[in-house]
């Protein structure tokens, strides 16, 4: 029996219980309630005494509301079915918050997946951010659009194994190599759509990262990679003949949440470029901004600033534009450590502006995860990904190549605007200078 | 008149009009909605047309659902009021998207503001993280509780100017260094919280970066140390006598949204510190695993693995609890990147684990940004933290101690849990090796 | 006409002209030295002048001694023979510097090309250096020797190339891809050892690096690699049906005499690893530091230390060995900077110590450079490595072994020395605390 | 009796015991090499027996010549006396090696300490280095000489501390703080010339690293620095109230000898800059490239290039420089590794062409370690700053001020030669594709 469902009474889960079930649910709930707050029963132990999770959600939020003194209504009021999402996406949960989308568009694409003009949803609470990156989509638009490309695609997990010297270790990857087809059967065998494409071993010492790189369809695969990679070292540490460990299945050389050069020079999820070129006139009226000034911007401060700083990413702001579309469709958010990393790269072309970005980490999919989510999903559908694309890969890609260009879109016009204020700056102070040097 | 509020008609804001006024509104509408739909009306101007916002956004979803021939309902059922977050967290927006909160406790903490047991809300769409983070601080808090201790707070912009010679830019860093006290009264005229604490000077050839740090209260300070820096930057380009252009008012030594080992090593946001000892016979109960097995793959995962890969980030996954706390409660979601660095440090002592997180560039607030949002708000007050504090910076940095807490119980349980399943997995093979040997 | 030749007058050149020719020659030399005091004649000139390279050293040293007033009489007492020397190894020279050569030894190395007990040629001039490595390589010895493996050879150069666009950056990697036969055919053309392994393509936006990567027998390569990779660039520019332009021989992604994580992760020259099982006794009695002391200075040191400091390289000291081996060697000394990056990692096991370091990018040679002169050839015949292996290319890994070994006892005793002394000030603070009690 | 001195007889130091006493001489010389053969004497052991150190030289080479069946004489050919060098610069010496010294100038310096026309003695086998920088040199004067700047000046080390928490950490730092003037006391008790100028504390979880930061007069002054911060730890443990135990005296937050960011942020050494502006005919006419070209292979190369490679220094061969002047002068060669990192900056400036290196790690000096040996001094005295300065640290700054100008010369060639040459190879396939054409 489906009590609570998603849009039925949003307002207040409190009263939605059928009429007839009302009393005792009423009765159960609030004995739910008060073990919570006497610390009788834990928060997650709602769920198996109540049967639902929508009502666990409740019991959850109302024991909360009464131990801490506050309320929580608004996180309450969601359209979230939690019966769907315990277990897959969420544990313990008391509702949801709400974080607004904004819309930038029409921005023009012309990628191998993406062709034609997108308006890209983006979650956020950053007042100006999608004015400012919807100005960026009109000036590329009215350039003639970004080009986007998709240069790799390929999802990484690297377990560390422990051997115990490096003789053993040397050989073990030369094992590795020779096993490569039993270790894909093994590993493919746990996904329908991901397929090893290869092992790039790595040592220090005795200790061996075998890192894998899998094609993962339309998942952003990180999952997918896990199992397989998890299948893989098991037929491994089973069928090698001599000695070795596994430390831990992921041994930070994938790498995973975290700022890593491995993934700018070897790539993980999509590597993807956007670029277009600015027209002057674009540039000056719609920018405010000559295309001289713009690169200045850039080469002092995404390249000489990211350089002094020791950055390992040479970009104005890619992070906010990444996070608000992940946040919008669903993405891994913790991803948008290493998926915001990047270049911007600009040049001065017979006095219009060309304007690169390249993200060589990109990590994004439309199945899986947060994009089964009905908000999260009807922003993948406003671009058309949606789900998996035909063939597999199809539609993740289409998103990189999306996302690329609205990068692109924000970067332009951040750099555009420093530019823009400075020089209106120079001129309004020497204005002031003229006029103190007249008095 | 305020026709459209939160939470009167949620499911679809098209009904929610007054009676009297509907007819002529629906009109007014579908011409919007079918201006934007011919490109005759640009997404932003729908604000001017209807004169509010909430109108606005609904014409907006209605023109791109028939645009684009998808149905974007769920995003459409927000309790968000756009009349209050247009131009202040959103433009062109078109709802909301929903993420599922669910909740971590109780956490101990022994801070030096956050005192007490935590509810900790987490938003995320990764299934088993809140339960993964939840059985950490399981550990964590029958082993005593967290210390956490805010060691630094400093929000940072950087400034880049050019200077024609490296003679010049001397002078002018001495030139800034002896005004100093002029520069503060310019720089906090602009702001009630904030008080500039000091200036860092850095240089490159002729360029010099003025990275301006700033004591901002409650607030997550960015915007406030920005505008102040513009009101400085504005008074020393008009006092200083010899030769200087502003190339930017950020020249990415701050460093905003990309990571920096500047930001490592001088601190932004709030440099915090979470430890704890977790005792044995806790780590071999709730986590499964010994204090030499999780401190093992600590020191290869998370030392060498990282060292090897190129990181500037020593953790498992501090990513992904950072980013759950930032999108619940109200966080800029961008500056996960630069928050979420840090190391994870352990010693095995009489056989417990002291375990340390160390987060140098956590940046956080509790007024201002995302914060003022109704489910975002009510998140902070679970935690005694909406608002600002008393006095002011209190609540921000007591937030600080739970994010770091809460970050040490999601990094324990994930080395331990690493461990657990490599030892049972040795077990296993073990156990089959055996069995095949008698075969 | 040889006149003057090595060893024959080092004290001074000066009287060295056989008998017939002194007064002609010491009136030509006058003269030269005159005209160089007085601007006449540019230091460059004077070999063309006085037809012989080593009385035009003589001349500039006079002219410089009577410009600047300085006696060079010692630079200018050197065996080595500038006829055989300038256009090869100098120009301009006015004579040499000497550096003290020590040696350590025996140092039992169980590698793969080199085997044996070896004594070890250091040029230096910082006191202790040699002791020091002198006391790890016993214990090293005494334990056993240490193993030493070349996991990885291949020497790079990594051209950058201009493309008008990413996709023809894309089909310009193509095409390069499918005439990597043609390619290979020109770029050895140009060498008799060289041979091209593999292409690694990387992008930025527009800019496409090529990162040749060749093996180069018994040289450290990097000449032969730049001719080589010249040639290749050359026909691809000629061949190529779209448009490129080369703007620079060198993209700085080789990675050459910078620290770059390519190279740590791709590898530069040879990765070496070397490692040791310290015995227990053998760290208590030669070292003076139990196996856990010196495990957990590494631990704090080279791991957590390096990674707080935002260093690429996690050891204590391997540049100190790697200079002074480079200057001993005849190697290219400001490849110091990379050749000494790399990792050290113990483990206590059962009691004892094992030590690794690895060394991701060691550039290294026994042909070419200054493997030629004579100081430095001796130091190479010491190791048995002077001149070409047979076959080619195994005297450039025994020698990569070598250093990999003598890098293990110098990084062991220095982490040893630093235990002990620690573990020594805290006994006698400990016992000045006791006696104060006391007192 | 000083049997065997400096340039006495260098050829073969055999021969040169006085007559009477030759043959007992000879016969315990021939006792110590055949028990050094045998084994029955160590290497260091022939110092102690033999009573002399040139001696002991002597006695270890023709042992190793005849253990190792090889001719060491033109490493034993040397003005070195070993009686002055051993345990000061060098322990087991056997001779030395030769490297030839090249001359680069005149190259006009305008710095605040170095002021005039330099000769620059570079030691170095790499051919056509000297003639590469003497060409950039040439360059420099003639477009009025190269501006240069120490704009920091402080040597450091870093003891990592061990504490139980992260609190006693806190409290450490804080006692440390306010003991300032007592620590500085005892740290400059140990030394003439060092000051102490700040203690910058890190943290990491419990473990806390005090980096002392030395001004050192003439000296590179690392070892000053060492000894005054290990008397400085020893008052600390022995006063400190709480619990902390110092794990080693050097933490690598140093940094030494390892590429490092807080280096490159804090500096370390010399902070130094060198700039010029190269007229444009000198650029065409010396150069052969116009500015634009030297720029754009400037902002691919060392800017974009190496940010894609992960690399910490943005500059094409700042190494080559500082590795020939460090050998030749007598510094520590080691430091090459942190000493050559640096930033290359290039502006076309109304035709002309801004050039700036950045060294932010310069670790010089002109008094100890290698500055006191025979050729290096008079390298030293070249440039007019062989011992110390009047005031101290004049003559260490003015050092690094030529070093600047030195690497900005050569710096400056080589990304002009890389323009030039692809410029001319452009001209070349332009002229063979209308060749092609026209046939």
């Amino acid at each position: 029996m489906h009590l609570i469902g998603p849009g039925s009474c949003v307002a207040s889960l409190r009263g939605c219980f059928l009429a007839g079930d009302a009393e005792s649910w009423n009765e159960k709930l609030e004995e739910v309630v008060q073990g919570i707050v006497e610390g009788r029963i834990k928060l997650h132990e709602a769920d198996k005494i109540l049967g639902n999770a929508n009502a666990a959600a409740l019991a959850r939020r109302l024991a909360l509301e009464r131990m801490l003194g506050v309320g929580l209504s608004s996180i309450g009021s969601t359209i979230l079915d939690f019966e769907e999402l315990v277990g897959r996406n969420i544990e313990n949960p008391i509702g949801a918050v709400q974080v607004p989308v904004g819309v930038v568009g029409p921005l023009r694409v012309h990628g191998e997946y993406a062709r034609g003009d997108f308006y890209v949803p983006l979650a956020t609470t950053e007042g100006a951010l999608v004015a400012s990156i919807n100005r960026g989509a009109k000036a590329v638009t009215l350039s003639g659009g970004a080009r986007a490309r998709v240069v790799y695609d390929g999802m990484a997990r690297a377990p560390a194994f422990w051997t115990p010297s490096v003789d053993e270790a040397v050989r073990f990857i030369q094992w590795v190599r020779e096993r490569i087809e039993d270790i894909r059967r093994e590993a493919e065998s746990t996904t329908r759509h991901g397929r090893l494409v290869e092992i790039q071993p790595f040592l220090a010492g005795n200790i061996v990262w075998l890192r894998f790189v899998y094609s993962t369809g339309d998942a952003m695969g990180m999952n997918m990679a896990t199992i397989a990679t998890d299948r893989a070292a098991e037929w491994i540490l089973n069928n090698y003949p001599g000695t070795v460990r596994l430390v831990a299945i992921s041994g930070n050389m994938c790498t995973d949440k975290k700022p890593a050069m491995i993934n700018m020079l070897l790539g993980r999820g999509k590597t993807v470029i956007a670029e277009a070129v600015i027209k002057r006139d674009v540039a000056l009226k719609v920018l405010k901004a000559p295309p001289e000034e713009i690169d200045a911007v850039n080469r002092v401060k995404n390249l000489l600033g990211s350089a002094r700083a020791g950055s390992l990413s040479y970009n104005a702001h890619f992070a906010n534009i990444i996070a608000a579309i992940f946040i919008a469709t669903g993405q891994d958010v913790a991803q948008v450590v290493e998926s915001s990393m990047g270049y911007t790269w600009t040049e001065v072309r017979d006095g219009d502006l060309y304007i690169s970005v390249t993200l060589p980490s990109l990590e994004v999919g439309t199945v899986g995860g947060g994009t089964r989510l009905p908000t999260q999903r009807e922003a993948l559908a406003m671009l058309g990904v949606a789900g998996g694309g035909d063939p597999p890969g199809t539609n993740a890609r289409k998103l990189a190549e999306i996302i690329a260009a609205t990068v692109l879109a924000g970067e332009l016009n951040l750099l555009a605007a420093l530019a823009a204020n400075e020089l209106a700056r120079a001129h309004r102070l020497l204005g002031r200078g003229e006029a103190r040097n007249k008095g």
